[in-house]
């Protein structure tokens, strides 16, 4: 790539960013994880356990970061923001839970995930536990469009979830079935939590909408990015193993690209590598050097530029400052992961 | 029992007023279960197909019908009720599919468990699917205050779930853990669905407390006759397999009065049965054996009769007429199950 150079330097502004974006968004994060805590507890031991084990894994936050980010964009500062962000953050952990269920998941957040721990059962059910806890939190709040926003955000996820379980190993899978897919379970939670902050931050109409579309964009970058690490990543950076969208048959960009593409024999590698569970480190490495070949992993990353530069359009109508030009540099982060 | 007579005579009553309710809330329970269909339609094709197959199968509806019931009683026909009766069955449903997978079933409603046709995968996501309809069609009734009574049980609904997974198999398990694990996985959403009716309904402070009063009692009467009957029915009645309990190691009162009064050597035979998986014909009627010497299955019922009587008790404040006494009735009803 001729930009390889221009695209480190994205990124070194991207890394600086995210600290940034942490420094200005703490004080109200700390509000946010001591509500988590509390929330997590019960007289039943083994949800706070379970809860606490995977929260406590907890990566950067960036759902939750989200939220808070776009109300204090928007101005006000004692909203219903920090309730807010830990329902973002409890629906999120709630489908993390459900989803190394349906996944079967060894891994999470690089260590065994909750199942391997407490079980399948336990997993599911502390999934719904915080799942109502989350819409407790919401209806705390008070605000029942806000509601309105996050309960169709997890009809949305959960549905867009079985689409893709319908999809797994299905050949015609096409790129639009694709975005479809990954806008329903990962853009849609980043939405719904900038607009709901955008919300508590009394922002008008026009905020509001920019702060959705803005999360929306960078939801779909970021799954975009995370589909292409499953393939290229060394197992450590994403703390789940490499390869297991092909071992899953998840059809993602990068696949359904190669068999767009790919020729016959070609093909046959990667559709055999698809369609049974047990794919070894040679078969993966057979199917990524196809995907190299026809360069899907990089036209997947094209694809998460293009909704950075429409996640950072999006932000056009909001009032400059500081916090702004942090949400623009960050969508540029989440893209940097992948180089 | 001398009482035999008697309660049959009851249960007759009972049974008329079940279909005397059924009669009285027809019209409102057509326009429930449209729109149940409704909202488990999507684009996806296979969580109509899921969620129709379980809904389809039906059952008596009790807990929409409550709704309804108690809307009717507090006299506004037009309120929110609709919404809410289909959100209480939705809530109902998630939970059904998601117990499915996590005690392994085979067999709901006399067929096979959705989990069984389209796998635990697919049963945990169509509940999750179903809970956020649920809280979509609530949010559209536009009263936070019945959200919150649903959410809260929703809550506890799993966290009662967990309570009981992490009881499975302990044999110190007490009668008042019990009682704590039935109110939260059954009673609870009884009390919700009756409190929501009565909000819809237009209740006063002490309608809404009577109604939410006689949902919980009604619900813990339910669970006990069931835990009964797990052990005494024909497989058939429940549509689901007698001794499922006993093989889940689950703790219901009719083993833990087993336990506290049995001798060693019958103590022994019911925890051998209770910590392993496979459970014989010959065992369940040892186990039988051992209740019926020690009467733990009427006991049980004997429970479940207290709580039919503290649910008729509850109804008192509300003005008397057709509905309130065939509330009353339809108590009895639910206890006349098991004989």
């Amino acid at each position: 790539m001729a930009s390889t150079a221009a695209a480190a330097a994205k990124q070194a502004n991207g890394a600086g960013a995210l600290d940034r974006l942490l420094a200005a968004t703490q004080p109200e994060m700390e509000r946010v994880n001591a509500l988590i805590l509390q929330r997590a507890d019960s007289h039943v031991e083994m949800v706070p356990e379970l809860a606490r084990y995977l929260i406590e894994a907890g990566g950067k936050r960036l759902r939750p970061m989200l939220t808070i980010a776009a109300a204090m964009l928007c101005g006000k500062a004692e909203g219903a923001q920090i309730n807010y962000a830990a329902a973002v953050e409890f629906m999120h952990n709630a489908t993390l839970l459900h989803d190394d269920v349906v996944d079967e998941s060894e891994m999470r957040r690089g260590r065994p995930a909750a199942r391997m721990i407490w079980g399948n059962q336990a997993s599911v059910l502390v999934g719904d536990f915080l799942l109502g806890q989350a819409f407790m939190m919401m209806v705390e709040a008070g605000d029942i469009e806000a509601l309105g926003v996050l309960s169709k955000a997890a009809t949305i996820i959960a549905e867009g979830e079985v689409f893709q379980l319908a999809k797994a190993r299905d050949l015609s899978t096409s790129a639009a079935d694709y975005a479809r897919v990954i806008h329903a379970k990962t853009a849609m939670l980043f939405e719904a939590a900038a607009e709901v902050g955008a919300m508590a931050g009394g922002a008008d109409a026009v905020s509001r909408t920019a702060l959705r579309d803005y999360g929306r964009e960078l939801g779909m970058a970021f799954q975009l990015v995370d589909d292409v690490l499953d393939y290229r990543g060394e197992a450590g950076a994403m703390g789940k193993n490499t390869g297991d969208d092909l071992r899953e048959g998840k059809m993602t960009l990068p696949v359904i690209l190669a068999l767009e593409d790919a020729n016959p024999a070609e093909r046959e590698i990667v559709i055999a590598a698809l369609t049974r569970p047990d794919v070894s480190e040679t078969t993966l490495g057979q199917v990524v050097a196809i995907m190299n070949r026809y360069d899907t992993l990089s036209r997947t990353l094209e694809q998460a530029h293009r909704h950075v530069r429409l996640a950072r359009e999006a932000l056009a109508p909001l009032p400059p400052g500081e916090m702004k030009s942090l949400l623009s540099d960050i969508a540029e982060f989440y893209v940097g992961r992948a180089y």
